[in-house]
């Protein structure tokens, strides 16, 4: 099949699911191709991207949105991603380029694997965000300085590879290739389990304990603000690597459990001083790239 | 014994530690009372104070420091402040009003329960601060809308209650009477176990997994950066009440655990829920506060 050579300025990108991530990039592609289609099921966030002058044309479903599309970007929680691969699949016989901003990788590139051979598709996942995840908090810097880990799937074109690349440059990002096993195991660490610590942090926090919550409670909880629907498809997506981390942190729990109990504070120290030595080297490290 | 009444415009102010909390409360109160006393074993530190004009006099040792001081506040590590309360019943005579800043209670409080008569004393904590513990750090605005905790003590006179008021007022914080019990069990939910939290998460990043590290994670392990010797205080002095917050953690973990090895994802959903909500509830009342 011939591969016309395709540059961003001519480009028509369908971005589907205008939360923060698509808004995001819709904001910060727009001036940089022929034109944004955004897509997604709410009218409000339709007219809202319009009125923005995020989008140029709108609409709620993807089959009505698809019309000289070079490039079909999805950005929507990872269980639609996943359902709307398949439904391209089997619906779809025009030549698309295909991409996705999904949180988790191993069931999308799975599913983008079975693509039929007209696509050309590749994984993404932009390593920002924020808690606050609609539209209204979009913001064209987002993805700045930011790593942009890129998935190869059978589908990976080396066409579909420097598209996805002039994407990640124009971004600001920093692309970083992965595969899609080892992306979600470290994910689990960094981000999928992090979030359920928060979230159960916040459903401990005694009744009466509101007039001692100062700012680290806060900060430690406010992940747990995150979209329910969003967490629960990373959860449900990622679930054996987040299990193995919970299994992981429970050991060191009863671990560090012990050393009160036996008031071991040497040990104490030397694992607290560990953490704060991780925690300063990753911080000079992300310093270093932002 | 005859107690006049003081004025914190008349009043000549010692702080023992100037570390973040003490360089703070010093900028904060120079201008308004008479004089700011500054004790720090580090002479770097108190250089530092003197040439900000944070403190009006520097001493490394507190018996140098007690000429004429109506008002010693402690402001370092809770041991230190222990220590230093024993010290001052054994040694000085002189009569004296007390105030503490540390971080937990029980153990400052019963150490203040048997200082001789000729001191009043008081025990508080100002539930602000930041990772930063150091007096370069030190802002005037840190305690301004921060609950102030305040605990009597069998030394606590309606002198230095009113001294404590009026100190907890010119900061802008608000006063919260409280016993040391429950400031105690309270502060290990909202505080001390974060920052366990914090230290471990930090601790069990994989050594490669730095490449999908984002704002998260970064935000989840911050309060690991804490200081180790003031963290330690806090975790021996407040050492049960942690260890009931790490089992009943402990048991919520291996809940989730359960739910997930199960694709219970129905309750799951609802803990996740529950935590938003308790989130955004905290949220919303510390932001009537603030």
């Amino acid at each position: 099949m011939e591969r016309k050579l395709l540059k961003l300025g001519n480009m028509r990108i369908a971005i589907i699911g205008l939360g923060l991530m698509g808004g995001s990039l819709a904001f910060a592609l727009r001036s940089l191709c022929k034109s944004i289609v955004g897509v997604d099921t709410n009218e409000d966030v339709l007219l809202y991207a319009m009125s923005e002058g995020i989008i140029d044309q709108k609409y709620d479903r993807i089959e009505n949105a698809l019309d000289a599309v070079d490039l079909v970007i999805l950005a929507t929680p990872v269980r639609e991603i996943i359902n709307t691969i398949n439904w391209l699949s089997e619906n779809i016989q025009q030549s698309i380029l295909l991409m996705d901003l999904g949180s988790t990788k191993v069931e999308i590139l799975s599913a983008m694997n079975k693509l039929p051979e007209h696509y050309e598709a590749i994984g993404g996942h932009p390593i920002c965000g924020k808690e606050k995840s609609t539209i209204q908090y979009a913001d064209p810097g987002l993805y700045r300085n930011a790593n942009f880990i890129l998935v190869k799937s059978s589908r990976t074109t080396s066409r579909m590879r420097i598209v996805a690349e002039e994407i990640v440059d124009v971004l600001g990002s920093i692309p970083v290739w992965m595969t899609a096993n080892l992306h979600d195991r470290y994910i689990a660490a960094t981000s999928n389990f992090p979030y359920l610590l928060s979230n159960l942090l916040s459903n401990s926090l005694p009744k009466l304990a509101g007039d001692v919550v100062g700012p680290g409670f806060l900060g430690m909880t406010r992940l747990s603000a995150s979209s329910i629907e969003m967490m629960m498809d990373i959860v449900i997506t990622n679930r054996v690597n987040i299990l193995e981390r919970i299994s992981e942190f429970s050991d060191q729990l009863t671990e560090v459990k012990g050393l009160l109990e036996n008031k071991n504070y040497v040990d104490l120290e030397s694992i607290l001083r560990n953490g704060k030595l991780n925690y300063l080297e990753v911080v000079e490290k992300s310093h270093k790239v932002n």
